[in-house]
């Protein structure tokens, strides 16, 4: 279907927002009008600017207060919408919007709306313009969709259909199902926007709030279908009040909105696209440093080798059981210490993997590639991070580790790999018990602006589910996290949003590795004398309080710095290593079917690693 | 009254929250529990800490979902309550809040809770320790606090008694009448918060927007007032959960804070302070910049004339009727270009506005003064800018002016000043027209994390009324505003706050001047070849469309970009200067009663600066 936005729902002026909507893919956009009065572009140079980047003015609005009122006022409005005919047709746009009144000076007359809408209409018409009527969700007297329609139907005039809106219906409980009542012909447009799920005044939440399709709580997949079942021809268009948004780059706001668009089309059953390819488990993470000593001190801690080295970049890969971590010192000019550059799935098909993520706008990540490494497709998630689609070690495709050379254990700085088959190398560097199952998740704080983007991109593109928001206290300011999993937890990314918009450098990333003996794990760390987070002491009073551990057992958790929590299936203990530029790792034992992440301890965890840094 | 605030309403690490609190003059503190456990101190040394501070720690919070439930659940919660006893013998508290149990587990059976309440209180009593039980707004059976009074009630334990909390009483609208009933010595706490009034989930709305009092929307006075009055004994104590205030410096929060409750207590009729001496107008505006040549420029197109200079400061007299603008060259290293730095108000009593400033904790700004300059006392707001209180040429107080020397009409750059009476300066400079009758309103941008501070700051301080807040929409988010001014007009100042933490060269300034005849004022300004900030022409099509202006005056106001509002009461035209560096300069011309500041013409104004600095 033809796809829209409104200008509203980007930041700057007009000429740039246009240029987005353009360059993301668009059809056509809403001119909200403040958008046009504050520029210094004529409506015909608006007009021109339009036609020249291909998109179609598909709705001028919102035009407030028209109807049901005394005849004076009436006079007034009708006046007023003659000059915005005017505006319409030096934009050539041929529809507007008309919001349901909010003015005192209203009547609460369904008959009076109708006549006077049809004498709207009936104006409308000789300019060639057509009225689409609108309820707004706090409307004076019109509240409902249906109540819209009604007003519409009453009016009876072929230039006056109704706008549906999906804020507009969902934020007030209406039933979707009722668009079915609505011929297709009189439904002029249909705005688009989700919002997450909250108990407050409509019209603040309307406001501040709204999001694109799929970043919210409100499902609107079978709103869309019944619109189109209904036999709506117009097209989805994105009408989003949002304060971050507003203050987000306007060229990537529009193609979040667009993949927004593709996916709710996808889930409306109205479009099809390749198949999400569930990932199964990470491949990998990749950490980028230009000096990588602290990272390798660490990861040898952990129990991790140096197993084998990129046979021409500067990559160096460290395992232990399936956990696996590559060490790139091929640092980029903006990057700084190290970083969480990429990471490694495990998909069952990754050229379909790669095939939707295209599909829905992921930026493909372009790669240097020697005759004869194995494909591997990747894409960018919205904070940067680059997800590579693996089949590590499958029969069925060539694995990326194929482009690795093994090295012998314990080699030196600069000296080169000697020739080594697979077993060898597997026994020669298994002279330590493999503590270290797999990565069990990874933690990425998002761009403060990206923070709903990023969760529907894990979604729509990966195919994870995403959890319910909830909000960390650290020590200075709350941070807000979400994790998106696999439905088996074989992939777990937790996405953090610092409390305030922040330096680069300050944007945290862990990876959080499994075991099943945290306690052996972490005394490992300690005898080689690689610290662990500290953790107060009046945290294990306070856990004591609150769980009857076994008093041992309590004793060995404060002596490593192990952090405990429960839930309804099972037991978590976690505990952490230094941080390394925005790097730090975390040792997690799972039990029984424990789902979480330890968020009940984040307080304790986050005032700690403050504590460690100063 | 006793002084206290809870640990949580600040940032930071235990021990600096501690020194803030101490610094700014509290006399205890709560310690949330929280920031006990996520800190290296031991309870003793927390003990220690506060008592080389001179704090009390009068509460230890929160204990939570202790009561009426299954005697296996109640055999845990007390367990889990003698471990906390401990920690508070440790600490030296013996006062420990219960909230209202919001756990699935628990029933709706006051007599049982009562029963459970009595047992626990028995235990408490042992340790010398005594329970203060709270109705949560959102506890699952018991969410007022007459409900957790009648428990209280019955269960009749002399160390039991219950905790008032202004939030959780008047965000459920309950009449804090009913707590004359409580007999005095049963109040063993009462905690204070203010809140914006809001429609929304009410644990949301108490987790993130919770502020001092004074800075949002509920009459604490009458709440504090009842509770003195039915005979209650303990200190007055803040606990405040607001997302800003988690992100902002401890130090200066306590200050805040603790000053919120000095104008609580004497709003409440429990103290005496000076009187506010309510200003009657703006005396200056003082402009600092290391190059004021350009400020010279605007000054000049504007129609001020340079006057007269400090007799020791490198400081400028700008006149224009009662309109006085000071140019100082004296810049502080730390000042980068042109920058609003002080405000002068003219004030019944400048000694007994400045002691009622410093008796609420405004700092004082110490001045350089030689022997003969006037007295001029002058106090800091939050955002850095000072205040000083003037009586201008009034026969009862020396004058400021007096440490002025006129300077010659149209006097060279580096001349030294003559030796003028001021009825011949007055008759020198008044060669045009004064257009321009006094400063209107002074606008500044405030520092993001102390919007609501400076609000009580204006109205505690200085004696102003705060109008609604409200949003403006810049191209590039929502700035939001709020005016406050004194009942006649004679003072306005309206605080904005940019959407996003920003620098501080950002935070934009503007001096708002009052004329009869703005179209003069504009023309002269544009004689002088000064460009006006250019309105675009769709604003007037818009204005055409929305009020029928006579069609010469529209096109006088598009020719010189005056852009226009009406309200109930009357008129206001106003147009804009460029800026330089955070500064520019407003028109602005009132007929009839008008009173706002042109809020709806703001999305295109913002828009236009926007346009007009790239």
């Amino acid at each position: 279907m033809r796809k829209s936005i409104a200008t509203v729902s980007l930041s700057g002026p007009l000429s740039e927002k246009l240029t987005a909507v353009a360059t993301a893919g668009f059809d056509g956009v809403e001119i909200f009008e403040n958008d046009l009065l504050g520029g210094p572009l004529s409506p015909e140079e608006v007009r021109l600017r339009c036609a020249d980047l291909g998109l179609g003015i598909d709705l001028y609005q919102p035009f407030r207060d028209f109807e049901a009122v005394p005849a004076d006022v009436l006079a007034c409005n009708l006046r007023r919408a003659e000059r915005k005919f005017t505006v319409m047709e030096r934009l050539g746009a041929d529809l507007l919007l008309v919001c349901s009144s909010v003015a005192p000076e209203s009547v609460d007359d369904d008959a009076l709306a109708a006549e006077q809408l049809r004498l709207l209409a009936d104006r409308a018409a000789a300019h060639g313009i057509r009225i689409a009527y609108e309820a707004l969700a706090w409307g004076r007297h019109v509240s409902t969709y249906d109540h819209a329609w009604r007003i519409v139907e009453q009016a009876d005039h072929p230039a006056l259909g109704t706008c549906l809106d999906s804020f507009h219906i969902l934020s007030r409980g209406s039933d979707p199902k009722g668009i079915a009542d609505i011929p297709g012909e009189k439904i002029f447009f249909l705005q688009l926007a989700d919002a997450p799920l909250m108990a407050m005044d409509v019209l603040q939440w309307s406001r501040h709030y709204r999001c694109f399709p799929g970043q919210g709580g409100f499902d609107l997949a079978p709103l869309v279908a019944a619109t189109v079942r209904a036999g709506y021809q117009g097209p989805l268009s994105l009408e989003v009040f949002n304060d971050v948004f507003r203050q987000a780059g306007a060229a990537s706001t529009a193609v979040d909105a667009l993949r927004s668009l593709l996916l709710l089309e996808e889930s409306a059953g109205l479009s099809t696209l390749p198949a999400a390819a569930v990932p199964s488990g990470f491949a990998f993470a990749e950490l980028t440093a230009a000096d990588t000593e602290p990272l390798r001190g660490i990861l040898q801690a952990l129990g991790f080798a140096h197993t084998a080295r990129h046979t021409w970049k500067p990559v160096e890969l460290w395992e232990q059981g399936e956990a696996r971590v590559l060490l790139n010192t091929g640092v980029s000019g903006r990057r700084q210490g190290p970083a969480l550059t990429a990471i490694g799935v495990e998909t069952p098909d990754p050229a379909r993997a790669a095939r939707r993520a295209e599909e829905v706008l992921a930026p493909v990540v372009p790669r240097r590639r020697a005759p004869h490494d194995a494909p591997l497709d990747a894409v960018a998630a919205p904070d940067g991070t680059e997800f590579f689609f693996c089949r590590t070690k499958q029969p069925d495709h060539p694995s990326w580790t194929g482009d690795f050379t093994d090295v012998p254990p314990r080699a030196l700085p600069g000296q080169e790999p000697g020739e080594q088959s697979a077993t060898i190398r597997h026994t020669n560097h298994t002279n330590h018990t493999n503590l270290i199952n797999n990565i069990d998740h990874i933690a990425l704080t998002q761009p403060w602006h990206q923070f709903d983007e990023a969760s529907l991109f894990h979604r729509g593109v990966l195919g994870l589910e995403a959890d319910d928001s909830l909000y960390l206290a650290d020590p200075y300011g709350l941070v807000r996290s979400r994790a998106v999993a696999s439905p088996d937890g074989g992939v777990r990314i937790v996405l953090n949003i610092a409390p305030a918009p922040d330096a680069e450098g300050a944007r945290l990333q862990h990876i959080a590795l499994a075991t099943d003996d945290i306690v052996a794990a972490a005394r490992r760390v300690r005898e080689t004398g690689t610290s662990l987070l500290p953790i107060p002491a009046n945290y294990y009073d306070d856990l004591d309080a609150r769980h009857e551990l076994e008093p041992e057992h309590l004793a060995t958790l404060a002596e490593l710095g192990i952090l405990y929590d429960r839930d309804e299936n099972g037991e978590f203990l976690h505990c952490y290593t230094a941080t390394v530029g925005r790097v730090f790792f975390e040792l997690v034992q799972r039990t029984g079917g424990y789902r979480g992440y330890g968020a009940g301890n984040a307080a304790v965890r986050l005032a700690a690693q403050h504590l460690h840094q100063h």
